[in-house]
């Protein structure tokens, strides 16, 4: 039975069928409960809370009504079409819920219920796959937090709040994490268009979701993906190949690359997480951008889905700090871009926007004098410079300059250099002021970052995005 | 010439008389100006909003008063003594400026006057430090941004505010991060007791402010150093060193480790930053803490401002989500800590604050159901059991919990286990509220971040700082 389970490959009723769990009209809510407290009332909370455009279906043999919406004793007694049911029942009756949904004819499936393979419960755990497959239903989970959309107000799970809306699709193997990210989302400015929590993944896999952001869903551009591991490698590469054959890049935090780090993802998702190398060698492969830790995890997607790849190695940094050109400098090299000269005739143009003592050499140090007329200019004119591949823009603070100011020059330059292909990332430094700068340039699309080394890491895998583009032309 | 005025090592009299410029009774502005804009009035208003308790002169041969104050027309006419002149004259004239303090009996200098080496004028850099050494002052400079005392509100500087007050001592290469960093210490609690602009360091470099810190300066615990290079390798292995004799930490960014980041310190310090691999050795050798990015220029001496040195290897993970706590055990092994399973009988008393599906293992996952009374009774008792080295606990923001009050219990738990010598770092992940939660256990003491990674970097620190300690009592 093993054998008949395994996942196969990329299946097309899956990506037909997944916008029914990502994008419902209706919504059954299998396990609905009236007790406060309870998931299966936290989650008929949250589609209301969350401001669900779509039907929503409290189903519970024992109710009449739930926050205020009326309740079926069973799938079968829903007196419409149920795209989406998700489920919060006991384990044990978690294959009947399953039939059921089957022939009522819904189209996928979202299994919040834990106590499946997690806790050795691996048979159950087939039975409910098997159903699912025989109705062709794509089953998320189980043991997950459940699915979000920040695009049309869907959140079908425990989680508190809907995410910032955005471009990124986030795939998590972590609950918490799903639920501790949500908050940054919001705090620092990071679009998402959809959550998904994977959980056991028994029968829907990262391959299936890849695949399916990448190829139909028009509001994702990046995916990112907290990974402890996956028995489905070779179809992890085949999608994630797929997704850049589309133009969206997949970013991949892999959890348990150490050797502890592995055991620990063995009592956490019970994932066979493998040798860090063998995983490395596969997102190469499947071009990948592996990312370092969780900030990374959003500081890159936040790039990605924001600016246009950087199309060769020329990075000019622009600073009015020497420190901060500095430590970008440093970036540069541990991030695959290390920094070449600026172009003398470069240099004769940005010679206009700083003072004598100024430096043309890359970094440029337009210095603390340097006002926001002078990033503008030096932005654009180094963007309309012939071979020039993308732009790192930092500031350190200083009593001369309004950073708000500063950072309307900077996006409006940061478009002039997007227009021509030219990706911005920028860094400004310093305190609350200039923070609410960084976030007021995010929401505008130029990924800005309180350090410059985070700035040179996000142009880093802009270039990276870049060079995987040439490739797969190349391949293909 | 250029070998008498090498920098003679660790100099006595200025250890003596640095406490004149850190923390002087009067200051004189030699340069002081009316106009607002200029340097020379932007240092007597700073000294006067900064709130400094002692007396300022501001010097000016054309004017009676600045910003209320009265003023002289030159150093001698002062009818008081001088602790400290921040001198502020056009380079040229800096000399004879420097001759007439000398001949008041100024104790120390600060020349924020740029104008010398770094725009290739040594000769006249020279002078300035031969008239200084030929009376005792002690100079720091010249091209620097100034220095700041937090805990006596004495702001000698061009930076606009004064950095939020605390233990760490910070002298930076760079003027721009000096006034970038100062939003950061408010806005991140990072909690700093004293800044040094080291400029040109043509006279006081490194080593001697180190021991002036670590021997004279009850207020610092840790040094932290944003460094391009120094032409005193050796003095700067010996003053780490006498750091570390005194139970004091130096912590050091390096600027210009990349091949192109060297010659990027040349045009913006002058700095010969030198192979990267030879300060690596030196920092070894002087018990210093290496540093890779800005963020944890901040991140590690707030951990080692606030707690004690870890005394063995034994660090126990506590968390809520198995993601995070796989993060944190991948970064163990990236920063020194490696995890090993947590002790048998210290497993059963685990077992008392999570529920069956809980992990006793390291690390240890308390699960989602845990609440603020878990986390403390998990904390304490791990640090009451013995051979425990120290503990990082990580929390991911669920619906059941109120952030502020674990942080509560965390801070309350984090006391006793530093009674017993047992140091804590924490990451809580969430939005605006659980980041309030990490503000609030910074403001405490306890050092907390956003990211797991970020946590264990800083216990990693606390580990290698209590490899130190033990190294250096074994071989002295």
């Amino acid at each position: 039975m093993a054998i008949e389970l395994k996942i196969p490959g990329i299946r097309e009723y899956v990506l037909d069928r997944l916008d029914a769990i990502l994008n419902p009209k209706s919504v059954a809510v299998v396990g609905a409960s009236r007790k406060e407290g309870k998931i299966g009332h936290t989650v008929v909370k949250n589609l209301i809370q969350g401001g669900f455009k779509g039907k929503i279906y409290p189903i519970n043999p024992k109710a009449d009504e739930i926050l205020g919406l009326k309740a079926y004793p069973s799938l079968k007694d829903v007196p419409d079409e149920v795209d989406l049911a998700i489920i919060v029942v006991p384990a044990k009756i978690t294959p009947q819920v399953i039939r059921e949904a089957g022939e009522k004819g819904v189209k996928g499936l979202v299994v919040i219920t834990a106590g499946f393979s997690e806790v050795g419960n691996k048979e159950l755990e087939d039975e409910i796959v098997r159903i699912a497959r025989e109705y062709k239903m794509p089953l998320i989970g189980p043991n997950v937090v459940g699915v979000l959309n920040a695009n049309v107000n869907l959140n079908a799970s425990f989680a508190q709040d809907l995410p910032y809306p955005g471009k990124i699709a986030f795939i998590s193997q972590s609950g918490a994490l799903v639920i501790g990210l949500i908050g940054w989302t919001h705090m620092y400015r990071v679009g998402i268009s959809k959550i998904v929590s994977i959980g056991n993944k028994a029968d829907v896999d990262f391959s299936e979701l890849i695949t399916y952001f990448a190829e139909r869903d028009p509001e994702t551009k990046v995916i990112a993906i907290y990974m402890e591991g996956t028995d489905a490698g070779r179809e992890l590469v085949e999608a994630t190949k797929r997704a850049m054959k589309a133009g969206k890049v997949v970013v991949i935090l892999k959890g348990g690359r150490s050797k502890r780090g592995e055991l620990a993802t063995m009592s956490h998702t019970g994932s066979l997480a493998g040798s860090a190398k063998v995983y490395q060698a596969a997102f190469k492969q499947g071009y990948v951008i592996e990312v370092d830790n969780l900030t990374e995890l959003y500081d890159v997607p936040l790039a990605l889905a924001n600016q246009p790849p950087a199309k060769n190695d020329n990075i000019i940094v622009i600073t009015n700090g020497g420190g901060a050109g500095v430590l970008a400098t440093d970036a540069a090299e541990r991030y695959g871009i290390p920094l070449s000269d600026t172009p003398s005739e470069l240099k004769k143009i940005l010679r206009n926007f700083m003072p004598p003592f100024g430096s043309d050499k890359n970094p440029v140090d337009l210095t603390g004098q340097a006002n926001e007329e002078d990033y503008y200019g030096a932005i654009v004119e180094t963007a309309k410079f012939p071979g020039v591949g993308g732009i790192v823009a930092l500031y350190c603070h200083t009593a001369i300059t309004d950073p708000m100011k500063l950072a309307q020059k900077i996006r409006d330059a940061a478009k002039v250099a997007n227009e021509r292909g030219i990706p911005v990332t920028v860094s400004m430094i310093g305190g609350e002021e200039v923070e609410r700068a960084n976030l007021w340039l995010r929401e505008q699309g130029v990924p800005a970052y309180p350090t410059p080394e985070r700035a040179v890491r996000a142009m880093g895998a802009l270039r990276q995005f870049g060079r995987y583009l040439e490739k797969i032309k190349r391949v293909s």
